[in-house]
């Protein structure tokens, strides 16, 4: 298996290319259980199911291909960091893809009763985070710092719509305990698809620290924290 | 910054030393935020948005020690594993802080209404986790597989009282729809203590695989994933 003769640029290449295919499958689980809730299709829930193992081989594949040039390659410097990241952004796009597998069974679950309301914010919330899995991906195959600072920006209006949705559902609750159980599983729906962004962010994060090195990453979440409830001044 | 002339074991034994105070930290936080909701102690739950930020450094320390690690000692076989786990799980510890931060905010948001009921699978539910946390990086530090297999199995304990704490609150909203908004807190808060119970099951997976090598992780996810709804038979 060891084919230490093949150039390095060709190994990085092909660690590259299983990424990019990590991370469009995750982006096609994310869309098949989301339009499995939204059009009512059981089969399409249950597809999510069926494919999670594919992801979960390549993020064991991207490891070993990793350990593998780290052990043979000794890279330096650039190298180094974008091998170490690539074993990060691996773990990260496989729970995306567990949480897709979360949101069909949420799905499944949902399609034994009624539909409770037309969805519109929760499709939009699934759009915005599997364009943030794609580009996150793209900034890091492609180092692009300037991407990576988008994808980040970006989480607030996921969390600001899924605060939307969030709000919206408990005034279902409110007004007819009938509701509660399905508001209750659209609820978390919201919170997979909020989490699925924070994973996408983790992977800018890891971007524009692996290209600008150590002092960065955080401070983005500190310019985050900002947004805290504060404890001091109290509400 | 490099020191190069220091023993290698001696920098292994420091990067141990980081480890495990990054997740007695953890550990700290999750008692903290619970028992500030337990309590209703907004102080406490205050001093967990303040520590946070030790957490996340410690994170960089790790990072930048492993990287350190990997190019000046350019290790082998045990090590290099040792050394790239070491950075996923430090990952993992820190989510785990941050998720720790999430029902700090829960409970701040709690503490202005009365309190819904007394709590008390939550704070069990926080001991198991924080149990898990603490066991997850003993069992990394010693490559102690049976250690680490011990925390996966938990995992599914976890996830069995957040089933009944969901349950309950449930029952709650749909008696007394001026439970609502507080149940639906509660039930994040054990969401996200689930979710901390899942990241130390990932860092147990990690320690299989590390010391097994490449065919061991996923099984358990296999395992667990026969418990999930069937698609063919219907439920």
């Amino acid at each position: 298996m060891v084919k230490a003769e093949r150039p390095f640029d060709e190994e990085l290449k092909e660690l590259k290319e299983k990424l990019l295919e990590m991370a469009a499958r995750a982006e096609e689980q994310i869309a098949l259980a989301v339009r499995g809730l939204k059009d009512r299709d059981e089969a399409m829930a249950c597809q999510v199911l069926d494919r999670e193992e594919a992801i979960n081989l390549l993020d064991i594949e991207i490891d070993e291909m990793c350990l593998r040039l780290l052990a043979l390659r000794q890279p330096m410097a650039t190298d180094l960091r974008f091998i170490t990241s690539a074993m990060k952004i691996s773990s990260d796009v496989e729970r995306i893809g567990d949480l897709a597998v979360n949101i069909a069974e949420r799905t499944i679950d949902l399609l034994k009763a009624p539909q409770l309301k037309p969805l519109i914010d929760i499709p939009r919330m699934a759009q915005m985070s599997q364009d943030m899995v794609r580009d996150a991906i793209n900034a890091f195959i492609n180092r692009d710092e300037k991407l990576a600072r988008d994808v980040c920006e970006r989480d607030d209006r996921v969390d600001e719509l899924n605060d939307q949705v969030f709000r919206e559902l408990l005034t279902y609750m409110m007004q007819d305990s009938g509701t509660i159980s399905r508001a209750v599983d659209l609820i978390l729906v919201g919170r997979h698809l909020e989490r699925i962004a924070d994973h996408a962010t983790n992977i800018g994060e890891d971007v524009i620290y692996m290209v600008r090195g150590k002092t960065i990453k955080h401070h983005i979440e500190e310019g985050r924290a900002t947004g805290l409830k504060s404890c001091s001044g109290g509400e």
